[in-house]
Formats: structure tokens, sequence, C-alpha cells
């Protein structure tokens, strides 16, 4: 499925995305979803997660601000997911700061999702490769992540998208690059997780490779869209959302270079 | 009173409104009721809840992002508002998702809100009807909850209001409709969730069917207002907080239709 | 360091912060250290702290939405940082509420932060003064609460920014006084919680003294600055983030009255 004919989709669909988020992105990935046309859901309790899940169109778990009681509500999600062939999608935030991060994002990996999005940081840690990454901040370029995504992909049977300037994309065998986007873009908190939260609602109506590239390609014409207007960052979070609802399904074609 | 009155006395006395709110509405939901002219205080420890309950003019309660600590903590403060004549409104968030959230809305009801604020579907299903609800999304049209809102209205003891194009209130014996707002405001995540913390700040300061008439007024107002010099939901929201703190007390009377 | 040299430091270096803030806030003031130029990091997990406070530069600490599992990190987070030299800095809202917030405040201030920001009715409470605070708004003048600010800063050893049209700071011997900002500040939730964020992101750059000043100047040219184009609290929050990442180390000589 094309990009465009995934955000004709999207739209006609509005799917139920569970996002299981942290809380600087919740409010903010919610808006991304709906601005593009889908329909989040944030719920983690554990007590209604097993009669949830099973009715999403897909699932994002985002592991950001992590604590015990959410853990446990992602690795229960992650399972009746991979369970009942639900697509989800994993944001591994920062998993190289700590030993209780780097497990949680093992556990999570083990539930097979269906696309990792991480910076390229993020996804050489992951991958066993040491890299140069400072809080949330990615301190290595895409480029340099590359062979890790693939070797990640391999092993995880995940699409994996590596996000900066220019995104790189691959599911071991396919790869693809979405240039775009804006500076200003890592000057906004939550960007990246919001983006994983939209691969979400992609991955609700075409498979996993095809999400990633039409939502790494959304992204990508929204962020070049709003940079035109902005002044500084708060005007670029506004202009960001309003360009994620203006873009039409035709413009997605754009955006890939490859 | 008016909701022209009611603005003029919320912008006056500036109430101290409890909320405890879902994780996506905390930070817009404090934004709506600041622009508005009270005083938002998000407070949910079970430490701390008795003591400061009785001090706020009112308290709000709503669902989203449910979990079992919380859960706790509302039906404490529910509880404690309700035993010393403090006015509270709930807000059943998709209550209909899960046997858990059911029962929490269930609950909740029985401690005597003065104001229940929900979609169509959500009003529906805490009146026993079966709707077409998808996550926090209304399946149904707010004329198709109208019987259900009374009977709800008239077993609760609470003034409700059916929040959509046209909102629908009563309070099992009179009624009111409000028109206004902005296709773009079910774009924008945890407005309803936002509206449910203004409606609590008029309960601060006047009887619940008032209360909700003036919230509903203020909100259709703002919403109309806001979406003249939007270009997407980014958008929308900036104007729509810039509008709820510029209304007028005298616009007010514009928005009420019945 | 003057204020101009500690901005363009923070740009420099961009430090990295944790914050451990309020639901609210988390956010905003996760955009607000971004925009001026450093990198925030939201981690409170217990299982993290022993491991990540170390390597921040420094720590802030919010009190606000505050509960147990939270309060376990907060004060293991301080204690983290007391003990490695990582300064921290306290705000301790709407303390006086409960006799829960008020045993916190006091336990975190035996942690020596190395800054303490509040509201005049903060400062005033925690100094053992009877003060007229009303939730998270001050009831207080800042200048009736200049002699708790001097007083608290040679109990506690940190210096002690009391915030308000006029901020006023003091580490007990030496003062300063801020002018600027915007009668619009107080009403966007969660500027005062951004503004101790920021303060942190100054703190692993200066010292104490120097860092509250330079971020209460940077906060005030901002505030001012957005005020100039805002329409009202929707509209300012925007101009200000953009305004933050805008002011440049020069101009934050203008705003220090003393």
């Amino acid at each position: 499925m094309t990009p465009e004919t995934a955000l004709s989709t999207l739209r006609d669909q509005a799917p139920l995305v569970q996002c299981i988020t942290n809380y600087v992105a919740m409010n903010i990935a919610a808006n991304v979803v709906l601005a593009a046309g889908a329909s989040p859901a944030m719920v983690h309790a554990t007590e209604e997660i097993p009669e949830f899940t099973p009715v999403a169109g897909a699932l994002t778990i985002n592991i950001g601000t992590l604590s015990e009681p959410w853990l446990s509500a992602m690795k229960l999600a992650a399972q009746t997911a991979q369970g009942g062939n639900i697509p989800w999608v994993l944001d591994p935030v920062a998993h190289f700061i700590s030993d209780y991060r780097r497990r949680a994002a093992t556990d999570l990996v083990a539930q097979q999702p269906a696309i990792i999005r991480g910076n390229a940081s993020e996804i050489l840690a992951l991958a066993g490769v040491a890299g140069s990454g400072k809080g949330a901040d990615s301190g290595d370029a895409v480029e340099a992540a590359e062979d890790a995504a693939k070797s990640l992909a391999r092993t995880s049977g995940a699409a994996v998208a590596v996000t900066g300037p220019v995104d790189f994309l691959t599911d071991g065998a396919r790869t693809a690059r979405v240039a775009g986007g804006s500076a200003l873009m890592p000057k906004v908190t939550a960007l990246g997780c919001s983006l994983t939260a939209l691969t979400g609602a992609y991955a609700a109506v075409t498979p996993p490779f095809e999400a990633a590239r039409a939502a790494l390609a959304h992204f990508a014409l929204a962020g070049a869209e709003a940079e035109k207007q902005a002044s500084g960052p708060g005007s670029f979070q506004l202009h960001f959302l309003d360009a994620l609802a203006n873009v039409q399904p035709a413009d997605l074609e754009k955006a890939v270079l490859i």
C-alpha cells in the first residue's frame, strides 16, 4: 500500500489506536493521532487491557517516564496484542540510561513488535552496539545506525525506523529513506513519541513496513510545512498539528526518497 | 442564575476547583479553567483529600486513563465532597469499554454527583441503553440520548449534559439545548474533559443546572470564536484558550437556544 | 557568572536536567527547557535514579500532583543528588494545603537543595510564617516574603527565589530583584513549575545564586516579549516558547534590576 493510499484509508477508517506512552507525550501524541485522522485511546490499566487491547486496531508502547506499574501494563498489553494478531509498535526511549530500562526494552522486543521506532542511539543500543546518546537525545547520526537497524530487523522480525534529519527504515530486506521535517522538531518535546503513536495508526490499516513509511512521510511533510510558518518551537508545534490535518494523501508521495 | 451572572460571579470569586482528571487532560483542563477565570487544583493523593476537598469550591472527576490508585482517590474524593456538600461533577469517559470502567462509573454515580457530563454514547451506556461508542468517541447522536439523559437525571439526581454539535442538558424536569462550538473541537484531545473541569468551576458559584448551562454556553461561544481564526486543530486550541478568556459575560446569552 | 555568560554556556553545553515534576507541568516544563537550549529528562523510577541522577547536570523536584510513589522517588533523587554534589532545585508547590504536603516539603528541604523557588505564599509557609495562599495561587505579595526568603536561605543554605510581578532572590547575604514578565503568566498553568525546571538547567552550568538570577531574567524577558504578541493565555504560551528560544544572551542584562 502506498503512503497515499495508506493516508486515505486511515482517514476513512479512523482506526482505534491504543497508546501506552509517557506522561510528557500523552497529550501531544493524542493530538497528533487525532489531527492525522485516527482515534487515540490512552488505556493502561491491567484490569482492562485483556478486554480492550483485542478491539484496538493497533497498540503503541513507549517507555519514557517508565515505572513499575506501567511496565507491567506494557508487558501485558504487548502480550495481548501479540496473541491477538494486533500489530504493535515499540518506542524504546532512552533505554540505554539504566539497567532497568535496558531490561524493559529487551523484554518488550521479545513480544514481537511489528515496528520499532527510535533515534540512532536507541537503535544502536538495542542492536547491542555502543552509541553516544544522552538522555532522550541521540548522540549518533542516522547513517551510523543503518547496519544496526538491519540487524535488529532481522533478529526481531520488526520493521525498524531510525529517525533523524533523514529517516532510515528497513525490514531487514527492503530499505527506505524519508527526508523533510525541520530542525525545530527536536526542540519540541515528545514529537518522536508522537510519531510512534502515528505509526501505530498506520499499522492498523497497512502492513508494518508500509505503515512506518507512510507515518515517516506524513510527519516529514507536516514538519517541512510547519517550519515555513514557525518563529520558534512554540509556533512550530501549532503549525505542525495544523499541517498533519491538512496534508493531503497525494502529498505523501513527495516525501519518500528511496 | 443566568449564564451572564454566572460568568461574572466566577470571575469575581475565582473559585478553587479540585480536578481529578486523566493524564491527557491534566494540562489543557487546568488551562481552560484558568483562562475562564477560576483556580484549578490538580490534587489526587488520598493522604490529602480529606483535608483539601472540603475547602474546594467544587470537585470534578474524570475516569480517562483510569487505574487502581486513581480510582481509590476518586471514590474518596467523591465521598468527601458528597459528605461536605461540595458539588461535584462526573465525566464517565468511555466507561463502556471494559467491565472495570463500567463498575467505576456506576460506583461513582452512587456518590451523587451534582452534574454528569458525557458524550451521547457515554450517557446512553450510563442509563443502561446500548450505544455505538468507540474508545473516547461517540458513535451516537445527541438526540438519540435525550431520553436516556432524562432517565439518568431522575435516577441519579444529577443534572446531565450530553455534549455534541448541539448540547442537551436536563435535570429530569427542565431541559436546555446549547448550540455553537466548532467541528474542530473533537479534533483536539481532552476538550470534553476540559469542559467537565469548567463545569466544576461554575458549579462552585451556581446550582448544577445553571452551572452546566453556563459552562456549555461559554464553551460553545469560545469554540465558535476560535474557529473563525483557526487553520486546523493546532491553531484552534490556541485561539480557543484566548476566546475562553476574552468572552464577556453578556455574550453568554447568545449561545443558549432553549 | 553573569546571566549573559550563563545563557551562552547553557546553549553551548545543553546540560542534561533531570526533572521530577507534576503531571500538569511535565510537557510544558520539558518544552521550556528545550526551548531555552538544555536537555530535559523526565525520569522518576526509583529503579533507575541511583544510576541516572549522578550523570545529570542538575535535578529539579516539584511536588505538585504529589502522591506516595512520587514522594519516594523525590526523596531518593534528592538524596542521590546531594550525595553526588549534583545541584538540585526544590519547588514546594502549594505545600501549605495539607499536612502531607507540608511534611514532604520539610523533608525535602532537609536534603539541602541548592535553590528553592516558590511564590510568596509558598516561601512564607516554608519559613514558618502564616500567609494567604489558595491552592497553587499566591495570596501574598512578593515584598511581604522578602524577610522570610532571607531567613529560609540562611537556615536551608539554598538560594531562595520568590516569584511574582517583580521577583526577589536571595542567598541570605546577596539579594536581586528581576522585573518584566507579563500579567498573562499566572493565566497559563505550570509556568512557575517550568521556571523551576529552567532554573535547574542554569544550575548545571553556574552556581545557585547566579543560576536562579539568569533563569529569572530569561523568563522575565521572554514573558515581556510574548505579551507584545499575545491576544490571551493560549497565544501567550506559544509566543513565550518562541521567545525563550529567541532571547539572546546579551538581552538578559536588561532584565535584572538590582
